[in-house]
């Protein structure tokens, strides 16, 4: 990886991921969408409902990549403490914001429904610039180089999509597939072979059962189509070589 | 939560999650048998397939919970370096290990089928002692309080099989959902106020999108049933109030 890629972490609010109650799909939503802008992934965390852990979370984070997008807990009841702990995390104050407050009234349409739960949705971190709502109405932020959005897939989906177009974009990471029905172990030291000669080129090998059957992806990706395409020939040539099938999907 | 509940995390090793490519489902999976067995979890993390990340973050989180579940990167290719990895965490030598060839032995059914791929998955962290995988022959390990297992969900799920019979179980959690057609902000600072005089009953608010209309699950856990099943009655009784239709699920 060169200096050049841009690098990201995730970090989940919410203890309903950690229960097991619900199925997170936030982080391959936003992971695909920011290895198609070229910008590299490099962890994900998920941690409780709990100020103290939140804080933690995103001060160890923010200092170890470009960019860092939270999901979860900004909205307007009790467990709802992101915004709070966004403040906590760089040291400054929760207060009402207009902008938000506005952008609130105008999805609820009159001051009458502004009531004190939605209200809560406008206190937002000082110095935050808002990440607008076309869902729900309650907008995320950002803090420097952090971003807050909505945990339910929806809104977030919807947030990110308005984040996307801002963020620095990287190579674009491209990929070649290589599925076949050998297992691991019969291309393993070949494979590795492979790998060693292309340094620009990560290639994974990804076994999986599908309908009762092992069955094998062998996944290249490079910002270098050239190198891409050489080592996708050398694998696919490997595969051919001991009869397993390969077949090869691009892109 | 009381010290007699037992903790956990679980350290995810995979680029393919982070560039979104796989969907992950193993939290889900181990986070739902863990609630079952009465034990908490604190963290999950995603990091790549990168041996120095890897071992910071197998040292951070196995002191600070009383079990880390690792899934992936046990298999014999070259991106597989967990084993490797979990012996530096541990600063410990990693060795082929009899039991772990035996397994294997077994599985393949000679002598002959122990090629050097197969053989690699079975150098093991030493001191580890064997997680039996009933479904493709290579074991995964436990060092200490750190339980590695494959990340192939239907190999993993067999592991988890085994291994929780020998997990320390906490107070069982029970939960029940409170689902509504009220949106959030109607009944945010009530919710607060039940909230605040049931201390052993976590209250959590998760709205979420379903044909398109906004819906409300209210849910609550607990350890305490008697608790538990008064501050839902008053749940229930204060969504019925604002006529929000209140559909109860229980456990």
């Amino acid at each position: 990886m060169t200096k050049q890629i841009p690098s990201a972490a995730i970090l989940i609010i919410g203890n309903e991921i950690l229960s097991g109650r619900t199925q997170d799909t936030n982080t391959q939503f936003i992971a695909a969408k920011l290895t198609s802008l070229g910008i590299r992934m490099r962890e994900v965390r998920v941690v409780p409902d709990e100020k103290d852990l939140i804080i933690k979370a995103v001060n160890e984070l923010r200092g170890q990549v470009d960019y860092l997008f939270t999901t979860g807990g900004i909205g307007p009841t009790h467990d709802d403490i992101t915004a709070g702990s966004i403040a906590g995390a760089f040291g400054v104050e929760l207060l009402p914001n207009t902008e938000a407050r506005q952008q609130l009234l105008d999805y609820y349409g009159s001051e009458a429904e502004l009531n004190e739960g939605r209200l809560r949705m406008a206190l937002i971190p000082k110095g935050a610039t808002l990440i607008r709502n076309p869902v729900s109405g309650a907008p995320g932020f950002i803090m420097e180089n952090v971003y807050t959005m909505a945990g339910v897939p929806r809104i977030m989906q919807a947030m990110m999509d308005n984040i996307a177009v801002t963020l620095r974009q990287g190579p674009k990471i491209i990929s070649n597939t290589v599925s076949c029905s050998l297992g691991e172990s019969a291309i393993a030291k070949k494979l590795e072979e492979i790998q060693s000669r292309y340094e620009t080129v990560e290639i994974g090998s990804y076994p999986h059962y599908r309908a009762g059957k092992l069955g094998l992806s062998l996944v290249l990706r490079s910002t270098d189509q050239a190198k891409l395409d050489e080592a996708t020939e050398e694998v696919m040539a490997m595969v051919n070589a001991i009869n397993g099938n390969p077949v090869l999907l691009t892109g």
